[in-house]
């Protein structure tokens, strides 16, 4: 099922996303919310006539740095012997359609496109055997940088943690296993020219190990998302660019960038 | 005036602290939060019959490292350039008398007492002149570091991010303006014993300018905070260990070291 978020005449709801060409989708309004039992209500609207949110309001986006390798080496940087996260706050978050604003303070911003783990119960020290039952889903993320603003400050809160830097959606697809999510394309547009094509099979730390990682140190609470790194290929944004991100299997996230007002 | 958060008997309200006497302290209960107009209700109950919580619930905890240039260099880091930060989420977070877990992880626990900021309003891009009127209060934190896992990683979700690293209390003081919160000594005991002592008026860079430089990136909300930084003399903290930091003109937060059970 395709779980999205959205608002209609000032009233927020959770759907299920209903058909294939993208013009002609249907949302049918969930009754209560994703994380617990819930029903379809069967009642019915376009997605055309919605404003797509953020799938989930995460209380905490946890992103991992440098996990494939050809896009360690493209910065170069060294292929870390293990996992490292950082984190990218709620503040943070957007949904498709929405506009990334460039910050005022950094003249080189780049996208990254990445696979999104989206968290469906609150859990802690998970092993990475039962990685897949504290899963809701997975979507589509751009882990938006500052790279000018990432190469001088040590730690990365303003580089990666700026207003708009973290757009996700356009839904949550709560049909993949974790063997299913585990080898699947991630892809970049810009303005519709490929920047970056990858596959979740080359990541350095699979998913299930950087679940087990985070979770031995913090609670995961229902909604937090974990971006998952980003494969090479890694490029500018402008001001005017309409960036896009495309996971097999879940959908494109598209945003374009504007100049902060 | 001095707001705590507290429990009792199941219910989660704010007071105002009233007396000097440790033992003595009252709570009058706020009616209502105080992130806005607000009044005290007349009813009062002794701090010693309720649990006091972390004085607020932020929604993201923003740290600026190495702000303390002695304190850098005791770890063999240079005097950074200009101001970074990272976070440290919410689950995190925990008040004065709660336990800090020994991470299962780490085999080097740091203490780091540090000047917590309060904002009390929704803000961005806050000039360093209009800095004070975005804050609400001071609290005291330990910024609670895995030493050996902040070397190992570096991005410091972890070894700054695990539950119960970020102890806040015992309460907000708003009667403190930026000039007075500037001049403040800043001190760490174990079991008694001082292991840390500086002067907020050490800061490398001063608080109103921890402000303009955070929020030209993103926007705060009423109860986040912002960790100043911590001064010389950081050391292990130990299972079985308590741990005080006092602020000048606020307070003491006390922690005891558990096993992570």
């Amino acid at each position: 099922m395709r779980i999205a978020r959205f608002s209609i005449d000032g009233n927020v709801a959770f759907g299920a996303v209903e058909g294939d060409k993208p013009d002609e989708l249907v949302l049918d309004i969930i009754k209560g919310i994703p994380f617990a039992d819930f029903e379809l209500s069967g009642t019915k609207v376009p997605v055309s006539k919605v404003r797509l949110l953020p799938p989930v309001l995460p209380n905490k986006v946890i992103a991992f740095g440098r996990n494939y390798a050809e896009h360690a080496k493209e910065l170069g940087n060294e292929v870390p012997d293990a996992p490292f996260a950082f984190f990218k706050p709620s503040t943070s978050v957007i949904g498709p359609g929405d506009a990334i604003q460039y910050p005022s303070f950094s003249e080189e911003l780049h996208h990254e496109a990445e696979l999104a783990v989206v968290i469906g119960r609150m859990c802690r020290e998970v092993p990475r055997e039962r990685a897949n039952d504290v899963i809701l889903g997975y979507t589509a993320a751009n882990d938006v940088t500052a790279r000018d603003v990432q190469k001088r400050e040590k730690q990365w809160a303003r580089a990666k943690g700026f207003d708009t830097s973290c757009p996700l959606g356009p839904w949550v697809e709560t049909d993949l296993d974790l063997k299913a999510a585990s080898d699947l394309t991630v892809q970049c547009t810009v303005n519709g020219a490929q920047r970056q094509l990858g596959r979740t099979s080359d990541m350095i730390t699979p998913i299930a190990d950087l679940i087990a990682n985070i979770s031995e140190a913090m609670t995961l609470l229902p909604g937090d998302v974990i971006l998952t790194g980003t494969p090479e290929g890694v490029g500018p944004l402008n001001v005017g660019d309409e960036v896009a991100v495309t996971i097999e299997g879940i959908g494109t996230l598209t945003n374009k960038v504007v100049k902060r007002g």
